[in-house]
């Protein structure tokens, strides 16, 4: 067995805005405290790999606007390992370019890929599947998705279905995966969520550097030769000149529907760590603590007066009073401040943008 | 006819904590841009008798603590025109003192006394009706209060029973009183506006020193006392130490019980010309433009999505959201932010003080 060494890539690029105004794209969630817990979701998806792979093996793609934010929150990887977008992209030119940015470095790497805006309450847990994958993809061409137990019919998620008859002989907790599958309706949902080889597609993956290298270079040539093109400059001061005139080249992507879809040696690693993708205030609720009335508070001083299933989110030092409220978000921050229904949170967008 | 000059005292050592958070005890009510126009309250009080007396002829009596913010607020007036209480003994020695001081200086002043937190809409109005109150106290022995026209049986206010038989021969709207009646039930103040000789008592006051001095010395011997012992020392450098040592020993009594309701010639002035005193959040919607869904926004930066007959307050930079709320105040101000119901208000009081 040739000598691997683990590297982590964490994908920081987001802008979502369904968290207004407690995300703005000045500090979109993943840079913020979202549960109230002295540390930013990035922070806490860094520390959840620790023993996974050295400082020296953690890279960051993130847009140019942020990289101040990720140096400051993540004071111990080298200014180096933070490879910085000119332009919004997807999942698929992200994660090229950081491969061929570290295939230069490390011919042998193996790799996991992860979200940064995404919670784990089961760390343990989460380390033994993500090292038990790792060696995986360290002795085959596999590449590895992570499955998340489908504990309600969500319909928020892209789905994952696992061939369960097929787990490898080498590890026997992965399964090859029969297809993926688009945000499904509630029906649809409800039809996976009774089966028990259905999983939701967490985007966390893992392979080896020449694993995903190849797949580009079969599934997706264009994107694959931007990047070829560049191969003196990984690693030089030429590089970010470089990446700000060809990034912008790379079709707008994501990598399921780039690579995952189309590839033949894809597995899926069933995995139940408590996981979520904090993608709305429901599921930010469903986390956190609650009062005996439903309430959630994240802040320091906030008080609920004949209030029900309220979360009120806010700077540490605000003193908040909230009466009479049933199933509303009270969100403030800066220069900001959010009254709205739970029902009613997917407009959060709109009015930020709005106004 | 004796040559005398008008002075203004505006009573500002109130602490009211029903506007919470928009007000605090740092900053209570009298010296907030409550309107979202630019001005404080206070300021307002002083730009409406502008005209009536000049700006060394106008007195304000305020807590000691908020000395800082009257000299800020009312750059035009002599400092030595701020009368500080080192605490609160309600209106009856805060006017008493302020009368001592003035009388010292011109024993032929001609007083108008009003509270700093109100508001009046017709300015006009307002003065024609002060300047003919003046005129008639500059002529005799009178103690003229002002009466509001009462337009609904509101409870929160006191009210006085004008005699309309008397209207004296000196001045045609001003009446002699027959009896002042403290804040009704519903029911009695529903009667009370049958009837076309009740008004509100707004608490503004007009009498010449030499008149308000020996009410004192009738009808309140203890506090005339405290302050006829310090006749050396109004006006010198010892009168803050003294006062200091002297006015906590003031019974905690209102003028109105103390004066108005004991004293023989005690007149009523009728008067329409807009006036609130702010009390609750309610009275402030009344006063203030709302949208066609009879919401009110005062910031510049505000936005109702499916709201009706919300009030919110808040700072002009702040960006507000307001979505799906019926009924509710919402006031963001530094550190606190209130969600309320209207209808609960008076629990705001109740909200600053447990938290």
């Amino acid at each position: 067995m040739a000598q691997v060494s683990n590297h982590l890539v964490i994908m920081a690029g987001g802008v979502g805005s369904r968290f207004w105004p407690m995300s703005t794209v000045d500090r979109p969630k993943q840079f913020i405290d979202i549960l109230g817990i002295g540390r930013t979701l990035l922070q806490l998806t860094y520390e959840r790999f620790k023993g996974i792979c050295p400082p020296e093996n953690v890279w960051v793609v993130t847009n140019k606007k942020y990289a101040d934010i990720v140096r400051e929150q993540l004071p111990d990887i080298p200014q180096g390992n933070i490879l910085l977008e000119p332009c919004r992209r997807n999942t698929a030119p992200c994660i090229a370019y950081v491969s061929w940015h570290i295939k230069a470095k490390d011919p042998k790497a193996n790799i996991v890929v992860t979200p940064s805006d995404h919670i784990v309450t089961d760390t343990d847990e989460f380390r033994r599947i993500i090292s038990s994958c790792l060696k995986f993809t360290a002795e085959t061409d596999a590449i590895v998705t992570l499955g998340m137990n489908a504990t309600r019919p969500e319909t928020g998620y892209g789905y994952i279905q696992a061939d369960l008859s097929t787990a490898s002989p080498r590890n026997k907790e992965i399964y090859r995966i029969d297809s993926f599958r688009e945000k499904p309706d509630l029906q649809t949902a409800k039809e996976y969520i009774s089966h028990k080889n259905y999983f939701w597609n967490a985007g966390i993956f893992i392979w080896s550097v020449s694993t995903i290298v190849n797949a580009f270079r079969i599934y997706n040539p264009a994107i694959s030769k931007i990047f070829e093109s560049m191969l003196d400059i990984y690693g030089t001061p030429e590089e970010q000149a470089m990446i700000d005139q060809k990034y912008p080249e790379c079709e707008n992507i994501s990598v399921d529907y780039a690579i995952m879809e189309k590839a033949e040696e894809i597995f899926v690693c069933p995995a139940d760590f408590g996981w979520s993708d904090l993608g709305t205030w429901t599921s930010l609720m469903i986390q956190t603590k609650h009062d005996l009335y439903g309430n959630t508070a994240i802040g320091d001083n906030i008080h609920f007066y004949d209030s029900h299933n309220c979360i009120v989110h806010t700077t540490q030092e605000k003193k908040v009073v909230v009466q009479g409220l049933d199933g509303y978000i009270v969100a403030e921050k800066d220069n900001a401040l959010l009254v709205c229904k739970l029902s009613e949170e997917q407009r959060i967008r709109q009015f930020a943008e709005e106004n």
